[in-house]
């Protein structure tokens, strides 16, 4: 099974909340997660941007084959760039595009 | 691909993200959503009401083909009816039956 | 058609329109909602635990036969065990898991 994270909450909590089920689903010890995607767009930015304070929690989960896709759109709005982003963040055009994409690929979608 | 967003939420960004999202997936340049819809319900039906805020883009999705279909239970636990809502909004039985049914046809799910 | 209401946020309205939505669901007139089930984690666990404002609701509902499942994780970084939850409220290992499960099912997913 696989799951898409939608984070897309200007709401620490909800952010926290995001980052802690992504950690679980991998931890999952029935096995039966095989994927793991986060995409992040909105007020969800600011949890990938460098100096977050989620920042360790971020890393850990790409280190750990997590894939955070950050929406384009958003950074242009918010005078972002990928550089700004905690590395190996990715991007994609927008944010909503790829959790359509994700979810006709067969991807259950969780938004904390 | 098709996705349905679920406005819902009284939070006003969460609303903008919604009324944002949605004209970001009909603008997509990869041309590869074919249908967005929008269902309302709970606090998510202020964004929807004749003069609120977000009404001159509720319009110009409106016209843009984004059908809105807003909660018949919602509108009556808020003494609101039809002629309260902005020109062209629709209303469903069930805002969370309409949800369901969508996602069932193969829309994806979007809850900014 | 069949539903499953994720309700993990701490937000009392957001709770509220959980409960609200998933009583509409087994009301529906169309009679088209099978099944209606509800995975509990992260803030939401506030509404199923014995005495919460909430607790006449999820009894009526889990009376009705809606279950409720609590994500153990989210018990144990609380404090709480099964003896803390209404009765009658099941827990599972990972309410995201859970959630991941029921949408692979075919059931649709409503975040409230």
């Amino acid at each position: 099974m696989r799951t898409v994270i939608h984070l897309l909450s200007r709401d620490e909590t909800e952010q926290q909340t995001a980052l802690a089920i992504s950690r679980n689903l991998l931890n999952d010890e029935t096995d039966s997660i095989d994927d793991v995607a986060v995409v992040v767009q909105a007020g969800g930015i600011d949890a990938v941007v460098t100096g977050a304070d989620t920042e360790d929690r971020v890393r850990s989960l790409l280190n750990d084959g997590v894939p955070f896709k950050a929406c384009s759109n958003t950074l242009e709005s918010n005078d972002l760039d990928e550089s700004d982003l905690v590395d190996g963040v990715e991007t994609v055009p927008e944010g909503a595009v790829e959790v359509t994409r994700l979810q006709t690929e067969g991807y259950a979608y969780i938004r904390p």
